[in-house]
Order: C-alpha cells, then structure tokens, then sequence
C-alpha cells in the first residue's frame, strides 16, 4: 500500500482516516449524540492526549466539525458533519457484525432499534442496482482510469 | 470504554478485532483473492513482524483459517471463514463512503462491480424490517438485559 492519499482503492483512503480504534469509538459515541471532551473521555476512558489528537484528526478529515456549545456556555461542541454522518452504514455494519458473533444468547447487549416501529434494523446486505443481495463471491474490483 | 471483551456495545467489540488499519487491509485484501503471506507484505507493504501478528490476531478472531497451499506446495494459504465473509458490507461500506467523500472527479479509483450485471453496486443503506431507508436520527440505542 503507499501510505498517502493518492492511495487509489477507496477501502484504503477510508481505512487511512478511520481505521483506527479510537477514531471509531469516537464516531460510535457521535451518533449516540455525545458532544463534548469530558463526555468523550468519560465514554471511552481515553488519556486526553489521545483524545485531543483523534478528535482533531476527525476534524481534519471533515468528519467532525465544531459548534458553540448548546446551552450558551464556553464549551464547544463537536457534531458529525455531512460526511461523518455519512459513516452510519459502517458503524451499523459494525453493530450488527459483532451482534451476529461477538455475543453468546445471554449476554447483555445494546441493540439500534428503528425509532418508529420499535424494532432492530433488518441485516444490511450490499446490493446490485436491481436490488439483489450480492455475496464477495459475486462482485470484482475493477481498475477505473481517472 | 472497557477495555475488554465484556463490553456490551457490539459496536465496540468488533472494533477491539478490526478496529486496526493493517487487520482492515488484510481482510480487504483477502476479499480480493489474497491469501499467502508473501502477496499480502507486497500488497500493503507492511513488515514482516506487523503482518505476522495482525495475521495472529485475525486467526485467533476467528475471521481468518489456514488452509495447505491449492497448489500442492509447502505453502499456506490464509482464508476468510463465514465469520470474515459476514464482514463483506464493512467492507462495502468503508469502500462506498471513500467513493463519496475521498476522490475527485478525474482521480483514477477502483470500483466494485456485480460480475453478473457489471454495474458498480447500489449505495448500502440501513433499512428497518419493512425494508424502509433509516438514517442514524431515526434510530436509537437500547440496552438489553441478558
């Protein structure tokens, strides 16, 4: 792999902004509506150093952006921007891998649940543009001159 | 976060198994037919001890397993098992979204067709069981009891 951005297989480029345990973490907790450093540190018992460096990376990487916080008070906010919101398909995947086989029957576990019919999200499964469910087995990766 | 497998948050343990960027590659890499560990150092270009212990690692996990070369060789070849194939829309996603977000126009990138229909796939999007689009808003995390 070259290690930059010029990298030309999309899995790679994505991987090189968020194939990263804390950067993860960090989106996870996003979507479930944290938005400040303590809440953050408290969450994901992180150093802060760590913390402060993985959220400014997430920024840089415009998946992050910041706000003034709600409540009118100093602190900032940092919220999923249009392209981190983007991400929920990848942590959904992620969810519902580790549900599938991570968790024995009677293991307390979090589940997503669709807000209006109260119940968990159905598999999501890659599809081609008729709609059909497509295994690896059926798909190729194919080179595309720019 | 806790650092261990007791976390209930299935998000967060699958990201304690891939939540690495060399274990990402390998697994994107093993989708794309790779499977001896010479082809995987020239594909990623990672050191030996890196790989070798990332290559461990998704052993253990259980989403990759040895099996003796296809060719009869000395060799052996490391596989996806069904626990690494279920991670096929991971990969899709990770892939979909660096499409969107991480090339301009005229940049040369791969794509992932449909061998049957040779289109690129559809966009994955999380759906409820009556097979509606629901975003991250329409969603909402809740604990279950084991």
């Amino acid at each position: 792999m070259q290690d930059n951005l010029y990298e030309a297989c999309p899995v790679a480029r994505s991987i090189q902004l968020i194939g990263d345990r804390w950067a993860l973490l960090i989106v996870r907790d996003a979507f479930d509506g944290i938005t400040r450093f303590s809440d953050f540190q408290k969450s994901l018992n992180v150093a802060r150093n760590i913390l402060s460096d993985r959220l400014k990376k997430l920024l840089e990487a415009k998946i992050l952006q910041v706000r003034p916080a709600s409540d009118g008070s100093a602190y900032q906010e940092y919220i999923l921007t249009r392209q981190g919101l983007a991400l929920f398909p990848i942590i959904v995947g992620l969810r519902q891998w580790g549900e599938q086989f991570l968790f024995s029957e009677q293991e307390p576990h979090s589940k997503l649940i669709d807000i209006k019919t109260g119940l968990e999200l159905a598999p999501m499964v890659p599809i081609n543009q008729d709609g059909n469910a497509v295994s690896s087995k059926d798909t190729q990766v194919k080179k595309i001159k720019g």
